[in-house]
């Protein structure tokens, strides 16, 4: 049989997916000047092209420049991070009402990603019981949305603070279609080193080994000691990617 | 102002992530060769460090060999794809279920991503009248493990086709914790050109100018005719990929 590794991407190549992954942020400060189209066409691209169920690529990309519908944009998010500070304790409230958490005004363009269930018909190739396939699939397109734009050293910034029906009203979305992720794009300053909420101490990386089950979601005996030493051994990005590229924390 | 481009990755590595996107492809066909340590600990890193709402992190990974859990996985597909069959009409439905779905049992291993809500309690930064959030941040570690796998060569199946509940039972997954994508992971003999979809006409690639709108749902005036350019004009990827590599189709 023939080499089952001849699949695997040279380590050049390899290294430049990592690199994305590794260095992809949550931005939230952005510098004014234009995205090309051409830039932005690529990346678009990227997003078409995850795997979708049924190959039914349920999504949907709103291109957002209009200043005017922005600021309604960012009504809504005012009011939503009200409510979201609300359910925290006090310290905890004060550093979040500190947080920058948007530049919807700031960077030179906004984009939605929708999703569209049943886009042609309801018979979807792939889904029985779990009715959130598509919406699966859509997130796959923000994904490689969001590390196309990393290597083509655009920012992205998703903002969750919102309301779903007041999006579909201030940009006619129908009732049937789901706006799933709210994203503001441009270029930036800088690439934070590590997460913001990791710098600021709101949360920590969890130790990857940590979240590994074997067979059962109870069972972590000797059967995966292989595979914690492994994902704990930074020697496994030899050749592939340099230390100081990989932030495990 | 330092030019904001220099954040860019150079075209080879830009490269690696656009042929790890339009190279992937969703796999039922399996090698029984098995899968070095190394290697997936390297795909689960990348996994662990796709975005998560409020540095949330909801994922956990349960890595599956046992063979009875499989049997019992494939006994649940067998029964939900008999009801997926039942919403195609008749055409189709022979069509669907002339198909190869799942690799469960051949693939050397399956792999389940789960979400944990509130896994560090109630508040959680970015979740406010979206209640969704962690799962679709759960779904990005999902992209990030498939893009990671086919740069290493490896074949990855989302088994969709499949009911929650009835995992949550075979791997004793708690019931707060959901089962977003269960996984079929291998070395392949061959990525196919194409979607197995496509191939089979079973879905065309949509258009990628077909799905942008501009400022609005019904926005599509001349604001995007720049863009809309871009994104069906082949050179945009000159320097960067090979257009041989690059299936827009």
């Amino acid at each position: 049989m023939p080499d089952p590794n001849r699949h695997a991407f040279e380590p050049a190549l390899r290294r430049g997916l990592y690199e994305a992954i590794f260095r992809r942020r949550d931005i939230r400060e952005f510098v004014s000047t234009p995205v090309a189209e051409e830039v932005l066409a690529r990346v678009l691209t990227a997003a078409h092209h995850a795997a979708s169920v049924g190959f039914t690529q349920p999504w949907d990309f709103i291109i957002v420049r209009d200043l005017e519908r922005r600021w309604r944009v960012r009504e809504i998010f005012e009011a939503e991070r009200n409510k979201n500070a609300a359910s925290f304790s006090d310290a905890r409230r004060e550093k979040f009402l500190s947080l920058k958490l948007e530049g919807i005004l700031e960077a030179p363009l906004n984009l939605i990603v929708t999703c569209t269930p049943d886009r042609f018909g309801p018979g979807v190739l792939g889904k029985s019981s779990i009715d959130e396939v598509e919406i699966y699939s859509a997130c796959l397109a923000v994904g490689n949305l969001w590390l196309a734009a990393r290597a083509e050293g655009l920012g992205v910034g998703w903002v969750s603070i919102l309301r779903n029906d007041a999006l579909r009203e201030v940009f006619s979305i129908p009732a049937h279609v789901i706006p799933i992720a709210y994203l503001c794009i441009g270029y930036v300053k800088e690439f934070p080193e590590r997460p913001v909420l990791e710098t600021l101490e709101w949360a920590e990386r969890l130790p990857p080994r940590s979240l590994l089950h074997f067979d059962s979601w109870e069972g972590d005996g000797a059967r995966g000691d292989a595979l914690k030493a492994a994902i704990d051994d930074s020697s496994i990005w030899n050749g592939i990617i340099a230390t100081g590229q990989r932030r495990t924390s």
